[in-house]
């Protein structure tokens, strides 16, 4: 702890074990240590098994392994998120102990054994089919992250009875990740059945007036049922991610 | 008919009694008389104890209730749609027999009793109590257009079982319009309750992220529940049209 | 019917052939079978001649084969929209039953004799030849779903005879679709000569203002032709969808 | 004529009777005078019996009397546009011999007898009652600017008969102004109907999503009938404006 | 519990101690009890201790007071948000002892004592002064539903010394509420700096391109910071709701 | 003309030269014909020298050489606009008489010698490099369409100098096309040098907040410049036309 | 400097007058004045002759005396932007000394003489008089934070002479503000004409499309001139004070 | 100086050496030049060790290298702006001297030694990995135009401490390049602690709700830091361009 690093530091100068120049050098780096002891404090949380995140759009195979390298190399986890096939395939190569799931879009690399630091059940429900790879995304992220989960996908709001079908896995989850494209009314028939936090995720699926996913993300942001907050189109990441801070508590 | 008039005009041109100059004025005009008949076609359903219609909104008093005179002198019933209160008060002082329906912001005027033209009922439903008064607009179209009616108002999709409660309601309706604002995500639950044709009509109430209705418009042309059809924001007058043309066929 | 079903089983245990526990397992599912009659309901009129619909757009043609697979083993009438040239040729191979319609993008396989179940004849109206294949998918669609179906294409509102040159089709139809791109102006022109439910259909053709659909899917919105509601751009298949229940009343 | 000024005041400088220092006063400033002549082409052209033009919106009626005052001060004529009544009155005060005109929401003085300089009639055409003001606005600039005028109102698409009915009109018309709000699609009608230049002006009148005559104003971009122009919403004065400068050629 | 309640129900059908019509009549409701049931859960979890919540705006005082005494009347508690000055005035005069909140903009009524069910601190930051209605409108709604709260209010990102001179603060919440106008940064810095669920409310601060809280809308949900969730713009209740339901777990 | 011919038909009914029921299957068509007769004069003008127009995006080599096949047939000229280089190619092989303008990526077949309709000279101006194909769309079309024309490109309000050196050019115009990209900002500029009808054109040219040609859309529908008129995005044979049909009068 | 006063107290410890506890005491609030004297930094150039500056709307007349209250007793200039007649006479009521300027919407507070910082002249040029409030702001930021300034005002593109006509006071100015509504094209004509820093700011004037302001905006941020940075709609102060930071260097 | 060139040629006229007409001849291409004078000001100053700059986007390898050749050929440096990996390795055929920096996606040909003009150096900051492209293009530019520069790169503000840990770096630049994606939160963490102009830069980093950048771009423009302005998105030239500017003071 800081305080007593400054204690022994005063201490040695006030003993003349540690002259003042010595002192001066150390000091003038403290303020930045103290920040990073803020943000420090962020990493650590990330470290309690908590895997090292890699966002795989936008990077290529090679950029991609070199990163997982010099991470898996201080022994922290790895998810890597948003990798095609191709490019998966491309790293599976160089990193053949990775796993690598096609429906997430996703790959990991679990060096140590994932804790459950949770206490509830993270609960990923999707609307269609072609809303699964962000649900999974969320899914794989709240596993990585020290979670119990489950799923429930294929549950839209235009066939009730599919969700209503299994209100015991609904009611006894700690945090619920909703994900759905088109109008994005889901969350709302959620979150007026359990009273748990709701991450919402809209999807870009859609066509038209699906505006590329803003139609489901404004009605999300309109949610007429309280406790449903929002994350960006098809972050499924920021949502287990999110959850998985909620669990934690 | 068109083609009894010309046989008839022939037949007199043929016999004399009517010279070629009086035929030529008279064929003149009837092109034109001819494509009215295509639309008084739809004038004539109108007519067929179906109401005129005006406008409120952006018209003061005295034009309502002069426009209300006007048409009345002929004998048909008159709905005035986007009345407020003040207007209201103003134009009856005028036309003390009409109706005015504070709710539904509309004033009626019926000279001719509304014979009943549908076949089956036209069910409105609405999401929240903000949205009654497009709600009323279409209920009040619907019934001056001569259908039966029944509403379920309050059954926003945070709560369901509200709605759910109501099956047979739900189910015994020929038409159904369907008014939510927010994230307008009532029509598709709806939809995937009941086989029959449903207009969405998404409302301007909401804040923010609502877009004043934009949000709910694109949540209910995304649909996932086939057979959903959307009218503009805050159109109950519109809806209700739409919902007697299909209930009269 | 349910009430019947209870009153059996309530019986049973009056007279003992029937088990508490036995009873305690049938009551625990009625719930969601009362639901699932909910939706049912919706499901049984879709069977009654009308098809399974699959989404072909976001789907391989592998998946498309299996989907088709499943849906034809139980015997019903499949339609898949959105396939194109390639994808369709693939699953022919593995069904070669199935008919391929390029023009309209879909594929059928009727296993089932389609019975007529509309009352009157449903009128597909475009605008321009590139506007046709979603006019296209409305027919097919409707057809599918047991209507009768005429078509009027390439009927744009900047000539105006080649719409008027036929009003007697324009006048048999009890639903019309009508598909237009660009400023989406043709329903407001058809809405002003029949009195019939008119389903507008925006489609994404044009270019810069167009907005890819937004300037057309807006115009119709805003038509001043009563009785004008709207699908999303580009959705045929919805607008064939509601045409079809409006017309089976 | 320039050449002819330059000629002389180097005939001077060769002649003596101009010093070098005075022909240079009188050079620097003529670049800037050859740039205002080419900007005077353009005030010529406006005073050859074209009025001046004051903007009414924004400006009180006090700011309004006192640019009048000065340009009547020239002898112009002058066209003040956006006076709600209750500036006019305040403007008639100070100046009795202003016309103004309640629907065009103008006000205007006629000092000088307007000479008819356009070649043939603009024709200036409404979709609706609610139109009006901003076809008047037109009607009064094209006016103002010298030419004759005709106008048909209250032609909306939706009743084509009363469009159809006025075919003289529209043939005889050397340029036309089609006004019109909602879906905005009147332009594309008329467009189809003569070959004549047509500007388009899109009004803010509706509600919801007609989003403040943004659907309009797209709609009229997108026109499938080639020869349509478009201006701002509600600008009226500027379609008056470049109707006057078409037919003036 | 439902399973009971059938159990007795069967036993007495079984014992004759029910006849088989009173145990139909109970029967035919039981489904729609047990969806109640599901969305009794989440109101009996509003009601451990959670106020009953009014929407002041768009409803006038007199229906504010009407709703207050109905609720009033079965003993809960009462947060009304989004009350004005002049409407809480004249609320307070039919029920004087409801506390009013002007800073919040709300009104409360606590007839019994609020228990704390929170398990840690709901932390409340806003950027600027003009944001702190919604930041008090959040932090009023989490007391009301049992939590202990703090704030940091002015500690906009362009001056970070305000809010790292609060570290402790900051880092000892279980939940954060950050509200932000503008540029809507401050929820990334926070969520740099602390490893809890950070919920980032956008207000409607700012003009011309802040387009009434868009532009803080969209910096929060693309928050470079994980962990962040979204509510509408000035959702300051949506946001202390969802807060509490995360610390409550 | 139709009064003749009506006199005739009416004539020889009463001469009794011609029955009643073939008299009427005369007059049944006629309503048509004169509508026709509407549209007809809209086409005659087209064929006064006016080319048959072909819109090349959205069709394959085969259509557009086969729509070129049947309007060459009948004489006309054709124009065929959007045209890539390798469509060009391919219709050249079934078209080798047809000129191809790669930089205009226009295709036209002129077997009627164009004259010269227009009265003066179109002037076609362009802001940067980018939007010279654009431009030349323009051009050709006015060309096709029988008009004299001049060109001055590369001409940006960020280097008036280009503009202001060409002033005799710019003042003989009788109507100007003026096409721009990124801010648009060009026809402002122009129509406050000259007093023509001035077509504004904006392209797509630019990234980011050019939003693919919306910015300098709307910058050109806000143009300062009274008789400014704007066509959509890209549309530089619409821009042609509407200048050939202004240059005809 | 913060080293001196490090080495002093480490001195002290060293020596023996400072005991430890009160070193710790001292440093535990060391890296907050660090970062502090980062932003001090900031504050201390504002005060060098700077004004503290207060955002006038949304606050009322006593909050702003009370605000400018509190900042007179430390005995700094105060600029309060944005405060309307009414505001501001209420304000004058309070501060009689104050100075305010309606045209700007400005109160200053002149306390200690503005001495001269900047190196050159800040031009403020403005499109139409309608912008003159938002040129004004700026003009008045600039002088308050120690800037000679110069403007030009009615100089917009459509009447380039006036512009031209001032060269001299285009060149010689170190840092322009340009500020224009409308299609925003003046900063792209100035950069084309100088080769020095132009802060470009879009107003609110306008209508229709110009959407408050948007239109300019994106125009401006779309200029083909380089050099050309642009602020927020209507933000006068903001470019004046971007403007005295560029001047300032 | 065009004075004394105007005083020359009228000494000359005066004393007979030169004819009239010559004089004539002169004079009528110098309004031009002396607007030239203007714009050529500009571009004296482009070439005080400035560079042509060439937009390589929309351009071919073959267009780029003839256009380099021709600026080569009159001794000017030149920058080649946006060139991907394939098209520069075509330049570098032609053009085997020029330097290809792949990461800005820049090309330089360096005739002259580029001398050092900027008073201090111009620092360039970048939020995430995905910005550096940007920024380098920020950076290749504020070199070629003779400023001394620094970079900055990954400090985004989810980790504070890496951006306050140079400090040093921060407070010594002259002007700041600052360029971010996603919510563009940069700049304003920036702005509050140097006081110093800053350019900032949104980046279509981002998916989603980034909207290709337009949310960083609102975020920037609405910044709660004075002295921030904002170019267009991914402007790294035009932001390096208009620091040079601002350094050249």
């Amino acid at each position: 702890m800081t305080p007593e690093i400054l204690r022994e530091l005063l201490t040695a100068v006030q003993h003349g074990t540690m002259d003042i120049d010595a002192a001066l050098d150390r000091l003038k780096v403290l303020p930045y240590e103290i920040l990073e002891d803020a943000t420090v404090d962020h990493h650590r949380s990330l470290r309690q098994g908590f895997p090292e995140v890699v966002m795989g759009e936008g990077k290529d195979a090679s950029q991609i392994s070199s990163i997982v390298e010099r991470i898996a190399a201080v022994g922290a986890n790895v998810l890597v998120t948003r990798v095609d096939e191709e490019k998966a395939h491309r790293v599976l190569v160089d990193h053949p102990r990775m796993e690598h799931n096609p429906r997430a879009r996703t790959m990991t690399f679990i060096q140590r054994e994932i804790q459950i630091v949770g206490r509830g059940t993270i609960l990923v429900i999707s609307a269609g089919t072609s809303d699964i790879p962000v649900a999974e995304e969320a899914l794989v992220t709240a596993r990585m992250m020290g979670n119990l989960t489950e799923h429930m996908y294929d549950v839209g709001v235009a066939g009730l009875h599919r969700l209503l079908g299994q209100k015991e896995k609904l009611m006894s989850a700690s945090a619920l990740v909703v994900v759905a494209g088109m109008e994005g009314a889901l969350p709302s028939v959620v979150g007026g059945l359990v009273a748990r936090p709701i991450i919402a995720v809209p999807t870009s699926v859609g066509y038209g007036a699906s505006l590329q996913g803003l139609a489901a993300l404004l009605g999300m942001l309109n949610s007429c049922a309280a406790g449903v907050t929002v994350v960006n189109i098809d972050n499924g990441f920021g949502a287990g991610y999110a959850a998985s801070l909620i669990n934690r508590l």
